[in-house]
């Protein structure tokens, strides 16, 4: 989902952009106006995020999946075993792809409780030598989401956020790497954002291509081949409205906001329910459950047809989804609530 | 450059496709409207190029610059040595990267000739064992092309089609494998398009990332994680545009007269020149150059006020490059012709 005013500016400038009878599709990404464009969006989540010369900012293709190689391919440095925290779908994916190039010390797995909790991390078993410390702070499918940033000491942290970027401030001086398909909280799908500390690029394992290399990347400002320039032409557009929506703080404070009174609405009723512990619950996604899952496709036909789509939980969970993105206005939110309550009325 | 046509249908479409409310940007990637149009591209372009059933169609990201290691990385399987034609900056760039993971034996080479032509088969060193045959059949910097697809015999024969696919028919049957960057003559960056003799998929060098193996998104239609959604739809449009032009045939006429004309205009005057041989010239891009070198910036800059743009030849070969890709209609390179025929009488 994207906001609708930024899909309207694209609408608008989609057959010339500034003024130059040119499409930026068309734009060659390296000529004076694509560059401005790219230059801006980089500015501007580097402003967004708080993003220091530490750290270079990223524009690749091939989504947060081609990250899973990579990060062992570029953050080994020579050491032979990484830690990852294994709390949900996609972080079982990121150890499957790790285990090809190294050994995988996996802290802590929430596995046996079906991904509804987090271990403390008195009971985490991070490795001494680690290269570094692999999570996903947000879990789209089980809706887990961690409070809090994991102490990991020195180790280098690196963070999939794909689905939680920019929904709240975060402070990048606590990773080493942060990587983020955008099409969840960002938009434009074909996209990855990939933001890392200088100090950790250049190190590859043998055998590392050269499109795989992140130096490579940021040697060349993300045009070392043509890079999807009209994605990170609307991600720039992202930005730019979420600096006028007050930026991160003000989007925490809204995201908040809308989970909570959904949450409310699920707690506050038996006709639905949510497994997750409540101090890990996903402020983007918000699975639950009807008492009786007979009618789960007359909730989501009657959903349909009071456009709110894409309700139908991931296949490997069932039930029910909201994704409450940042593009999602609190009255989507609200009309959701309302639904669901007049739905439990006539059916509960 | 993409074709008005379809610049003015996703700009109508932007915002609602077909009635749905949903802008494609929103849609999920495994519902049933993105399936519908993903289909579509795919049997569209199975159409227009006469794929067969013997071959995968994928619609990939990264560019051609990450086929260049997928290409060894799949299609070696077992066998040590890769045959590569060098004819151009491009396949100079597949060389080097091939270099990283087997022996790469080089069957003929340009660059002696400064890429202005190419040696007769005969000359050529093809080698008893190699895995599979490499080469470009169009070189975008120097405007250089083959005539014929080279005969190789039993061994694949995989090429990169970036600058020249759907500009002409091309027999898919005498290839192991087609790729081809998106943004030169389909449209859209930060798309690719493999065509793949589906006996070829399957037996990756050890180390491959799931990400780099055809079988995995051969398997998964493309599908094994979010594609670049956008890029593939409006793929869909040129496609559908193509075939309104009277497909490939169609396009084979207009492009070789755009061609003709344009290298007539150069070989007619004594004040532009284009060095390369006759036999192997592009139907794509034209670089040519000025008599005095010192009129170039206004030759660009004259241009560009006649809305003439990204004329400036590649700064390796520096002079003028024309690109004259499906989307340029033949009035644009009659503008072109007009402009360099009164530059010239101003200034010859």
């Amino acid at each position: 989902m994207l906001p609708d005013a930024v899909m309207q500016k694209a609408q608008q400038e989609m057959l010339d952009w500034n003024g130059t009878g040119m499409s930026v599709m068309e734009m060659s990404h390296r000529g004076p106006e694509y560059t401005k464009i790219a230059e801006k969006a980089e500015a501007d989540l580097r402003e967004l995020m708080g993003i220091s010369d530490d750290y270079a900012v990223l524009f690749l293709q091939g989504g947060a999946s081609l990250q899973f190689p990579m990060i062992p391919m570029n953050l080994l440095r020579g050491k032979k075993t990484a830690d990852y925290l294994n709390t949900g779908a996609w972080s079982t994916k990121a150890i499957a792809e790790a285990k090809q190039f190294c050994q995988v010390n996996i802290v802590t797995d929430s596995t046996a409780n079906h991904f509804t909790t987090i271990a403390d991390p008195e009971q985490w078993s991070l490795s001494n030598d680690a290269a570094y410390v692999h999570y996903t702070p947000n879990e789209t499918i089980h809706g887990l989401e961690f409070a809090d940033i994991p102490d990991v000491g020195d180790i280098p942290l690196v963070a999939d956020l794909s689905s939680t970027i920019l929904s709240r401030p975060i402070d990048v001086s606590k990773f080493g790497m942060i990587y983020a398909g955008a099409q969840k909280n960002i938009g434009p799908a074909g996209l990855c954002i990939v933001i890392i500390r200088k100090d950790l690029l250049g190190d590859v394992l043998p055998g590392t291509p050269t499109m795989l290399n992140y130096k490579t990347h940021a040697d060349n400002g993300s045009m070392f081949n043509t890079p999807a320039t009209y994605s990170w032409y609307l991600a720039g557009l992202v930005f730019d409205w979420l600096k006028q929506q007050g930026g991160l703080e003000a989007m925490a404070e809204l995201n908040q906001r809308k989970a909570a009174k959904l949450y409310a609405a699920i707690d506050g009723s038996d006709f639905y329910s949510n497994p997750v512990d409540i101090r890990y619950r996903s402020w983007m996604n918000v699975p639950f459950t009807l008492a009786d899952d007979k009618l789960d496709k007359q909730f989501l036909q009657q959903a349909a047809e009071q456009n709110l789509l894409t309700l139908k939980g991931h296949r490997d969970l069932g039930g029910m989804r909201a994704s409450i993105y940042n593009a999602m206005p609190e009255d989507g939110v609200d009309a959701l609530i309302n639904f669901m309550n007049e739905f439990e009325r006539k059916n509960g």
